[in-house]
């Protein structure tokens, strides 16, 4: 009989695993705010935040931990470990996960490609480092940074100092790619090392935020290869049980990585149409340590976020919904300018036909102007 | 902004229609009891049954009302419509739906093929019919019958009365058919009448139940449009909102109307994954008066049920999941032989393959051994 699975955090991440959840009558109970997006859709809601306290109600409610974000005390999920909880990924994996210089001294050690790099706090190694690789410089603290958030980058000297004054403390710093795409590979894991592995996706940014998402990537099979052989190897280095998500950069031909989320990812919500077993339920099922499901194409895919605008996306949903062959999602949380609120996905064989559908039915949510 | 969508009952029904509820974040509110399937996955369940205390108590929770099973006070849901609560579909509808005898006498008003029938507590007039179209007989109580339970075979006067006697009322009567095929067709419909038909489903029963579906049904193009025409025509007649599942027999290559059902329908779990719109969320955008979604074949599919058989499915999930390219789901119900416990959904365009692959998921769920 399956466990039950806490899961810390209750936004859209949340609330997209509980439909494989119901569908697969896996007992899940959230760590959660009683106002988050996943939370009207869950009976077993422990409100409290991952902290000690919350985490060790969440421990005692179900049979295996897992994370929907990584902002978690881990001192705690450690010692839940060493209690004898099962906590998938593990504190060590998501120790990792979360911490940018952390990430490239293990993987540097394991030969995974990444870009020169640095850490440091101190504004004269930064320059010795713009003295061999050139301005400008990517400077980023180690943890905390999403969508864009806690990506600084460095013109010169004097920017490089205003930066590590703000920050207070270490940043990595790495040169400025001239990146020709980005992908991101998600591989399932579980517990005694079985995975399964998607096809590389394509990931646009706009402001350092995921906008777009095409499955698969417009890339050559060579570097397709190598960008999956890195992913695997990246989970099989941390022992990552769930979902990874490996984003990587496309550099002259030669994949490197950016950076990883030990959890179900926004580049890989493009699955729950494009693949016949979605990110999600493939999630569940590495937790649950039961086997996994098919990660290949069902069909060629294209997501777009829906960001807030100048109104709610729900007032216009009548509209976005007479469009055919687009799938609406929104997670049902507040309407915020800038706030990621639902994504849309196109499906097609032709992707660019497929990016163009998505896109209208975005611009139909945001703008309320259907095309 | 969409309506609060008040649901009467938990079962596996409403259940699914919570996955697409989230998706299109679509609130809803669940009249049931908290140990009901779809419990687990809604924070907001009114505890409490389809009387009129319960149902005041939902319709003051909710902006409208529909419903996942007929077993309802209708005498209230009329009264809360005359109050000014929107129910959808109408107690007028439901009131149809409900009573065998009842949609004969309307439907056969509106032309819609029925086979030879007759309304009566009188035995004398049961063995008239008899005398007119021959022996057996299939004899139903108006209300109250599903999965085969409320269908009696008559083979003789004395059987017949034995029935009657039973009873202990009006039986719909009519003589047992030499069905080729039976078929359902799933129409939604929107309160100003706007409709969208899935095509007709093939149905093979066993004792009575529902047990495995292919889509589309393996007919010919004219029994098939005439069974989408008559389905068509019936939901006009009754003023359906929402799904209505129009169950028909084909006999010697004509459609007869069977039954009704004005809700999501076990012959519409393909459509999951069988059809670009599911049933479900079909039926939450008709009775949210959104614009209806696309009714056509996504993929060929066959669907088999999960019936309980000597062991609890879930101890056998495992094995099933190891099956690539079958759906599973399971709906969270307490194991009892002979209960209805979840299904598969296998696709492809060889119906026959599907067809063994949902039955081999379906085996090693119910039996422990998959193949």
């Amino acid at each position: 009989v399956p466990p039950v699975i806490g899961i810390v955090g209750g936004g859209q991440l949340a609330r997209m695993l509980l439909a494989p959840a119901a569908r697969l009558a896996l007992p899940v109970v959230l760590l959660a705010d009683p106002e988050d997006a996943a939370a009207p859709f869950c009976r077993d809601l422990i409100a409290g935040r991952p902290d000690a306290d919350g985490l060790r109600r969440l421990a005692e409610a179900c049979d295996v931990l897992t994370v929907e974000h990584e902002l978690v005390d881990l001192d705690t999920l450690a010692d839940l470990e060493r209690e004898g909880h099962l906590v998938r990924p593990s504190s060590a994996t998501l120790a990792i996960a979360v911490d940018k210089a952390r990430q490239r001294r293990v993987l540097g050690d394991h030969g995974i490609p990444l870009a020169p790099w640095l850490v440091t706090d101190a504004a004269d190694r930064v320059e010795a480092f713009a003295d061999e690789h050139g301005w400008p410089l990517v400077l980023k603290p180690p943890r905390g940074g999403y969508d864009g958030r806690g990506v600084f980058v460095a013109d010169d000297a004097a920017a490089a100092r205003a930066v590590l004054a703000e920050v207070g403390g270490e940043v990595v710093v790495e040169p400025r790619l001239p990146i020709d795409v980005e992908l991101s590979v998600l591989v399932a894991r579980r517990p005694g090392g079985e995975t399964a592995v998607y096809p590389a996706v394509e990931t646009c940014q706009v402001d350092g935020m995921c906008r777009e998402v095409l499955l698969p990537a417009r890339v050559p099979p060579a570097v397709e290869q190598e960008a999956v052989g890195v992913a695997l190897r990246v989970a099989e280095a941390i022992g990552s049980v769930g979902i990874l998500a490996v984003e990587l950069f496309v550099v002259g031909g030669e994949v490197l990585l950016n950076e990883l989320a030990a959890r179900p990812h926004n580049a890989g919500h493009v699955t729950i149409e494009g693949a016949v077993t979605s990110q999600f339920e493939n999630h569940l099922r590495a937790v649950a340590d039961l086997p996994l499901g098919d990660t290949t194409i069902r069909h060629p895919s294209v997501m777009v976020n829906i960001v807030g605008g100048d109104h709610d996306p729900l007032e216009h949903l009548p509209g976005a919904l007479e469009l055919r062959d687009v799938a609406v999602h929104l997670y049902g949380k507040a309407y915020r300018p800038g706030r990621k609120l639902g994504h849309v996905t196109a499906t097609g064989d032709d992707l660019d036909d497929a990016l163009r559908r998505a896109q209208g039915a975005a611009t139909a949510l945001v703008e309320g102007t259907p095309r």
